[in-house]
């Protein structure tokens, strides 16, 4: 049986944090055919918002560890100020989008991260994600709208990076729909010379990752980035994309597409 | 055709304050039969937020005003920290909630409230409820958790009385619902002396409400409260309930129960 085409679409910081870039990225979003998730970031007012309350970041060993207080910012500004203006501005554009967590409707559980060397305080590790219920929103003509937290399924909210939901999101929606992930970034895509943004790796896959990182050409910055999105298609996602959104006007080709 | 039951549940800031009284709410409110949907407010937490990040809540005759910094912290914390705490207790309660404003499936849409003698910001008047979304939830088993913000199509998000909001989902919810409205605050009902909590009104009807207004029984606090209650009576919800929590006991009879 064929299966119909899911485009799920992770945003960070840099679109966010900007108004106008935010804007110019919804109004290409809405215009992507089929059915899609977004997943967003925070970015900087997360942070900001925590200086303002008084709340500083606490890192160990240069991680940064969500305690009480930083769960709650997280809570406050991820699905409250950025998902709820996120989704407005979508229904603006007559786009359906219903703007929710991974509590909601019980759509990704996690385990807080075991301690090994570190407590990372509040951050969770997907451990499932309840397609069924996705598929239900998005049969229902829903556009879902993820920001970056998970829950326990005993009531624990969970601090949870945004490139991992939209990969594990893609590898259990593949059972389901045809998956293609794409990354939105501050560069084009994968840079064979990182200080030279004119260098995009158009076209990756196992093979050519393999001897790109053997050569030392693909930076410490993009690998796991690039680990996320390897482990994505391994499980059924059909391609990833990596770019900035430009690669959603047409007629655009500077970006990175992988492939197994 | 026989309508399937709907319960609308509305909670305000005396139970959303107390950690023990949303848990001990939310275990009665998931033995509720049926489809229902969950309206909350804000209460304290708001203002607490407003007050640590320094934005003063303005007043204009005594009147609360919304301006765009408080409209950010309500945001935050109706949309944010309650909505998905609400929402992942009720989920570890097997409830499978999904939190959401009006704006998320385009679900309440509202004006800003047109200016007379008093500019109230930031403040939505609903218009409109599209219920074919909200029922696509509904069916689809969700309960609905609704926080007291609404959008104005525009993209723009407006703060909404959370009251209204559960009158005006009872009232358009009726057409395709046999829905019953339950108003939880802080007494046990209707009082015919304010300082006795033992004087609640058990019945009340369009009749003896007219009766009890001529005799200044009803308290001035009650009447806009019994106003939105009438309203939704009018327009098809079937009896609307007011009362502390413990009206969801079994065998508690000590609330008001309105009928027209």
């Amino acid at each position: 049986m064929d299966k119909s085409s899911l485009s799920i679409v992770k945003i960070g910081g840099n679109i966010i944090e900007n108004k106008a870039e935010l804007k110019a990225f919804l109004e290409l979003f809405v215009q992507i055919p089929g059915k899609k998730i977004l997943v967003h970031g925070g970015g900087k007012e997360a942070t900001a918002m925590a200086t303002k309350l008084g709340i500083s970041s606490k890192m160990v060993d240069g991680r940064r560890i969500t305690d009480s207080d930083s769960l709650k910012v997280i809570t406050m500004v991820y699905a409250g100020l950025l998902n709820k203006n996120i989704t407005a501005s979508l229904q603006s554009l007559e786009c359906n989008a219903i703007g929710i967590s991974g509590a909601d409707g019980n759509s990704i559980t996690s385990i807080k991260r075991p301690v090994k060397t570190i407590d990372y305080g509040w951050v969770g590790d997907v451990t499932s994600v309840h397609n069924s219920n996705i598929q239900k929103l998005l049969e229902s003509d829903f556009t879902p709208v993820f920001c970056a937290i998970t829950h326990d399924g005993h009531g624990q909210l969970l601090n949870t990076n945004a490139d991992t939901i939209a990969a594990e999101l893609g590898k259990s929606l593949s059972d389901l729909y045809d998956v293609n992930i794409f990354y939105c970034f501050e560069l084009p895509g994968v840079l064979r010379d990182i200080s030279d943004s004119n260098s995009v790796i158009t076209q990756l896959n196992s093979e050519s990752y393999e001897e790109l990182r053997k050569q030392n050409v693909i930076s410490d910055g993009m690998l796991p980035k690039l680990t996320n999105c390897f482990d994505a298609l391994k499980h059924g996602v059909q391609k990833v994309y990596i770019g900035n959104q430009s690669m959603f006007r047409q007629n655009e080709t500077n970006f990175t597409t992988i492939s197994l």
